[in-house]
């Protein structure tokens, strides 16, 4: 069968509402992912069976399907891209097939009719020609909103937490005329970059990172240093006009069934928001996971987690270790070393280490670089062909990239080993970004410090550590690792965590998990869920969301987040197919 | 003859230093626009004795000539992109040839080999992987760049003035490495737009004003309100890394023979700066053209230039004169009677008007606008198409589309003579932007005040002003005016004023006339130039530039004045062919 002809019988499946028929054009092993053009939720069915579930109890509307560009073929894959029509908006898609059936499906809705972005033809004119009594200028008007806002109108979105995920969820929201206020503790945007420590580079390359709008130059850096991600963020909240409150903090937030009352420290003034939807956009990485351990009094150093490490400028000539082997623990051993520090890292499990050449050549260089830009791969559509792969299928796809790299860096590895270093590639060789998925944590992206570990530079101590002493970090097995200062590089607490701490414990137990995929690996219980838990979707708790992830991420998922709120600004019926069940806590 | 042929030809008659057999191929009116690729200069010569003179004269080692995409004919006029090597660079063009002979011919150097800019494939890695004792972050190198530039190193380039000129260069030179500082006298970037009157919209739309490197966004306004342009010039200087010294004004510089002596006054502190090259991008818009009018000093109400013109918020109740009929005029008299002011307008002499919709349906959409951008028309290209368009022949390509605004218009421009108004389209007929080019003034781009001046709401008042009483303008003719407050709109000095104020008079008066092609029309004196007066291009006094104009010519010529800027620094040969006299004074 060819894309037209599937794309015709689906419709026409659609059209008699015969959800059977509609089944029978997926293969036995298919995926068909939805980001709310069908589902109002961010779904993947899987099989015959699951395309049945979904149609019957949905009733998108969807109409109009055709190709966008000519499909092409592949190892017996047909790829097809099209765009559709739903009753409420426009959407398009990627449609893959073997033998004629749908092996995969995304349908994806880019846009709703009637509230369209103002962009290209459509732009605001930024002045209405002709004259005017009641005009106000620009500046006016902007200063009215910011001075009003929270004050006089109440947002409808309030997100909380103004890193890059919020930042980029502000953009789309604003230029949708969703009234929107962002609230960050730190005091300018970027600074959640700028306050980390100081050798901190991006270590995802520039193609992978652009937010929406405005992209990076083509002089921007491929690994951009924190604080020029920093100031690009401070000008970015700037220019996109959004209403950020920094040195702002949440002292609680509640529900009463039809809006939530949100108090907000502003600068050390109380405010009381009102907003129908509340964001949480804290990050992954914005709640320490510290660490206790038995003697921690009585160490008579400086101890701190990785998320206060300064850099390594006042530690020359001191005895430092570092209780972790991530990214983070990495980052920061290799800046103390180059400081001339005495430095020795803790690994506690094993680490998966990919080096960031290869991880640029061999796992990102088909959508995100420059070769892709150059062969008309734009990171729009990269996005799309990235969110077209189901998580299902992902490590499949993943694995033979990993024994790729495995095999290029062998001595690199051999060297790592050689020093005592406890490798993994993940539970089942998928590599880094399928543990980013699963569980967000448990690799580094190698820009150097690997090559100190195995040359012993930074020295390496395994196990796990029993307790502190004043002077010491001893080990399960009785080794003791002299110490004046102790850097905890263990991670962050689940997004949860914040749930719990701004609204309730109640709440974050009622949303459950947040992040994962129920792959039933390591830190991502199952059961199977097919999608990340919590996120950018609609959860057990009425108008709570969840926001983040890396940039990628962030620009992406931001634009169906953003149409959901719209949707239910605007009083849209927006029926919910498929909301997650909740099977573990926080 | 064949675009290859003849480009063939070319380079063979360039190969073998046959002049005569390289001007063999202009046709008898024909025009060669070099831009420093073979002339070191920006210059245009006219007919076979123009060219063979040029090429008796200079050396470029120009080879490698071929198209870059297929030919186009139209009207009998085939017109070819190409590309081509010279011995210190890369450039392009385009050529137009009827009947086998050039018509037009641009050639311009696009980057230096050896120095092109780190973009693309090129860019910077943002951060050296591996390990480094002596790593500097790069918050550290750049604060380390900002606190040493100026006092430990000094700054190659020293560019007065922080307009839109002065940060496109700026942006530019960063990115060819050339040290430079920006003195501005305002604090912040974007300050000498955000102090003008508060009604100000950028006039050009936005497709015409993109800076390098960073394209204003999808959803930008058309016209730019003064405030948000403020806004994007600050965070552009900001992550472009310049090196802008706000609340500093230039006191006094002179030149050795071999550098510059500047004395600045940076926020109170005087620092003695030797930059090797000085540019003046005081823009044309900046030493307020003072009227002295007997009377002046009885007149009991405030008077003010348009410079310093705050808008209309503290006149209510008064009656406002504003003295002028040209940009800055209209938008103030707008502005006052929307804000219910009582204001007359009083036109010295005739003034050229234009509808913004239409000057942007037919003078600017096949270049600039949404179209030409859908069409392929990047903002690049453009400005190459632009520019090879020689200034002989733009009035007669002008004159055309001004005849089909006059009668598109006739019902508005008829309204306007009966109310009044001293209707012009300059002497030729040319309109707007030939005015533009050869003075800089002597119109408004109609965006709503035209028809308050057609209904009476504006009042309005033709003639000389005598002099002013203590509450009234007298006009020549002996009428009348009575008076609260008078703004005099009468435009802007030229910029050679500046080269007088901030080196000597002598100077000013070596370098002559800034601006203006010599067109011997009113304002702009002959003898015909070719080219504006002093502006991107060596000037008579060494070391020293003129840069400038609209957003449009900021973001072209600042390339070919970086690049000469940058040869000079690598020490590179750059013989200037035709350096231009000096035919008037400032």
């Amino acid at each position: 069968m060819s894309v037209d002809q599937w794309l015709g019988n689906f419709e026409n499946a659609l059209a008699s509402g015969d959800s059977a028929a509609a089944a029978e054009l997926f293969g036995e092993e298919s995926y068909w992912r939805d980001l709310i053009a069908f589902t109002w939720n961010i779904k993947t069915v899987e099989g015959p069976a699951g395309v049945r579930d979904l149609l019957e109890h949905t009733d998108a509307g969807a109409h109009g399907f055709h190709t966008t560009q000519e499909p092409t073929e592949a190892d017996g894959v047909t790829e097809a891209w099209f765009a559709f029509e739903t009753a409420v908006g426009r959407g398009s898609g990627i449609l893959r097939l073997i033998g004629g059936k749908a092996w995969t499906l995304l349908t994806a809705l880019d846009e709703l009719r009637g509230f369209e972005e103002p962009k290209g033809p459509g732009r605001p004119r930024g002045v209405e020609h002709g004259a005017d009594r009641d005009r106000l200028s620009w500046l006016e008007r902007r200063e009215k909103e910011a001075s009003e806002l929270g004050y006089v109108e109440q947002p409808y979105v309030l997100i909380v937490g103004g890193g890059q995920g919020g930042i980029a969820l502000g953009a789309r929201l604003r230029q949708l005329d969703v009234p929107t206020i962002i609230v960050e503790r730190n005091e300018r945007p970027g600074d959640s970059w700028r306050k980390r420590y100081k050798s901190l580079c991006l270590h995802d390359p520039v193609w992978y990172d652009h937010l929406p709008y405005i992209k990076f130059p083509e002089n921007w850096p491929v690994f951009s240093p924190k604080d020029k991600i920093g100031d690009w963020l401070e000008m970015y909240t700037r220019v996109m006009e959004l209403n950020y409150w920094g040195s702002s903090t949440v002292r609680s937030a509640s529900f009463d069934g039809s809006e939530w009352e949100v108090v907000v420290d502003r600068a050390g003034s109380e405010v009381v928001l009102r907003p129908k939807q509340l964001v949480l956009a804290t990050g992954m990485s914005s709640q320490p996971n510290q660490l206790a351990l038995p003697g921690q009094d009585e160490f008579l150093g400086e101890q701190h987690h990785s998320s206060r490490h300064p850099g390594p400028d006042g530690y020359v000539g001191k005895k430092v270790v570092v209780i972790g082997s991530n990214n983070s623990a990495h980052d920061i051993c290799a800046a103390l070393w180059e400081a001339g520090v005495d430095v020795t890292m803790v690994q506690r499990s094993s680490t998966h280490i990919v080096r960031s050449s290869t991880l640029m050549d061999i796992g990102l260089s088909a959508l995100y670089s420059e070769e892709a830009v150059a062969a008309g791969v734009t990171t729009e559509k990269a996005d799309m062909i990235f969110a077209s792969l189901p998580y299902a299928v992902l490590p499949a796809l993943q694995i033979p990239l990993y024994d790729q790299m495995r095999e290029r860096d062998a001595d690199f590895y051999a060297r790592l080993e050689a020093a005592g270093f406890d490798l993994d590639w993940g539970e089942d060789g998928s590599g880094l970004f399928m543990k980013y998925l699963r569980r967000g944590s448990g690799y580094y992206i190698d820009v150097g410090a690997s090559e100190l570990v195995a040359s012993g530079d930074i020295k390496l101590v395994n196990g796990q550590v029993a307790r502190l002493t004043a002077d010491s970090v001893v080990m399960e097995d009785g080794r003791s690792v002299p110490a004046d200062v102790i850097v905890y590089a263990t991670g962050y607490k689940s997004m949860n965590g914040w749930a719990a701490e701004l609204i309730s414990p109640e709440v974050a137990d009622k949303v459950g998990k947040v992040w994962g995929l129920g792959s039933d690996t390591k830190k991502d219980p199952g059961p199977w869920e097919g999608e990340q838990r919590n996120m950018w979707k609609p959860t057990q708790q009425e108008a709570l969301w969840f926001h983040g992830g890396n940039l990628h991420q962030s620009r992406h998922y931001s634009l169906y987040l953003a149409l959901q709120l719209k949707a239910r600004l605007e009083g849209l019926d927006t029926p919910v197919y498929g909301l997650q069940e909740v099977h573990h806590l926080g």
